[in-house]
């Protein structure tokens, strides 16, 4: 069977860990009609039994070693932290000739943990799509998520062109756009525009919740004045961010130093009743919002959380 | 002319100051028929100039003494730092049994400013709807801001109550909800919510801007990942949140102090690989997100930034 002829990209995929980021896979896989076959697996019985009421996957199999025997590209979407041992675990059974990959938010770690399990012959192209949502498990994916979004491929030295122009075709399929990004560099742009925002974003819903002259409730019922959209960021899926953490801990803890800093900087400007310094500093970062509504990854329209359910 | 028959809260409405907040009053109060007559004021002549050309405001005048005259009530919806003078301009032509409120995010420094200016007989009701968007100036209103959002009425001792009761009217006819607050307390409670939410949104932007080793276009090209919601609120209007910093100085002093104390314990817990520490407390914020959702502050559908212009 030529994969060119229907659009079909790979013949079997399989998708090891299926929560929100595996089961958009699958719908934007089916979508655009880009894999014979996909089969799946998630370590807890729970997730696999609601995979098979909701038709995510083309067959759920009770071990990964079954989900991906004769899988021309497994992709593993579990925790950063759990990348090595499911590699090792599949390594024996991989098909010479597969592609391995991976959509964790880490790059060198995850390189540093499932690279040594690679088998002879089989390719191994990491990656990460930057979407998500503050939803996980099986059901809380739907097949737009990756439309118009970036998907970074970071291969490896001496990785097989072919193998990574084939998942290129893959995740342009799904709807993202690719680029192509060294791991250390990968995981610096991260700390900057994902890590650290998320970090900071816990912390302050952090403070919230524990501040006692502030209820709860009213932290709920006036939430709309910025702080939600702290909220939104701060519900994703406590053990990849976990793992996200403890696996970029050099690039987040140096871009946490720049944020202290400057925090300091604003925070004196304050004490001080500097309103030249506030004003100037508030005014520079207008322009940083333009360029991003200006790039097409957002929009300016209004909408304040309430846009309309696809 | 009886303001109970047709729905009519005030005979005669003055905004001064035409941003997002008075350009929303202006068209949701026509969507609700609230007020007889509305007029307007703004000290820059291109705003009253774009005023008049969208039709907003049924008079736009070329003072605020012009603009007040004859007015049941004004709103003063000019930045936080700018309420005194103001009030100290129109006072001497306000009609007796006049309202005057305002609309600033910060209310302790607000009545110490305009309160010693309200001449006998007129009555002052601090508000602060809780609504509005990264958008400013007089093109930026619409009439659906306010509906579900909070709108916080803090009265001062003495206030007639029957005053209070007519603007808790109006807010309610625009589409909001209404709460009673003391000011102390709604100070510390927007420093919760919103404005060290603000501060720390701007410090992360500023600190992406300035990185030497990430470019420009690569924080723009991948700031789907949770960077994306923090340009959005470091995009509100400088000036106004200039004022609020400079007037709210103690309230939010002390929640980056709890802050930075937060984040200082998180960043000890990645640096030390205490995962559970950081996974506790990434749990514990997501029963945050939970109750705003339940609270109906916001939905759960996934939208990210693509919502619909109403």
């Amino acid at each position: 069977m030529s994969s060119q002829d229907n659009g079909q990209v790979y013949g079997r995929v399989a998708l090891i860990g299926l929560g929100l980021i595996a089961s958009s896979m699958f719908w934007a896989m089916k979508r655009a009609g880009l894999a014979g076959e996909v089969t799946g697996y998630a370590r807890s019985q729970e997730t696999r039994e609601t995979a098979r009421q909701i038709g995510l996957c083309d067959r759920v199999c009770d071990s990964a070693q079954e989900a991906v025997k004769d899988a021309d590209l497994v992709v593993l979407c579990v925790p950063v932290g759990a990348m090595g041992p499911v590699m090792k675990d599949i390594a024996p059974v991989l098909k010479p000739g597969a592609t391995v990959s991976d959509v964790g938010s880490v790059k060198r770690h995850v390189i540093d943990a499932v690279q040594p399990h690679i088998p002879e012959g089989v390719h191994f192209v990491p990656a990460h799509p930057l979407a998500g949502t503050e939803h996980s498990g099986p059901e809380s994916g739907f097949a737009e998520l990756f439309d118009n979004r970036w998907s970074l491929l970071v291969p490896v030295e001496g990785t097989d062109s072919q193998a990574v122009e084939q998942l290129r075709k893959l995740w342009e399929g799904m709807g993202a756009n690719v680029d192509v990004m060294d791991a250390d560099h990968h995981d610096l742009v991260l700390a900057v525009t994902s890590h650290t925002p998320h970090l900071i974003a816990y912390t302050m819903v952090g403070v919230a919740d524990d501040l006692r002259r502030v209820t709860d409730s009213e932290v709920i019922k006036y939430s709309a004045a910025g702080f939600r959209d702290f909220t939104r960021i701060a519900a994703s899926d406590p053990t990849m961010w976990r793992d996200v953490f403890l696996t970029n801990k050099d690039a987040t803890l140096e871009i946490l130093g720049r944020f202290t800093e400057e925090l300091f900087a604003l925070q004196r400007a304050i004490r001080t009743g500097d309103g030249e310094h506030l004003h100037d500093y508030f005014t520079r970062t207008r322009a940083i919002r333009r360029g991003i509504i200006e790039a097409g990854q957002d929009t300016d329209a209004p909408d304040f959380g309430r846009g309309q359910k696809k």
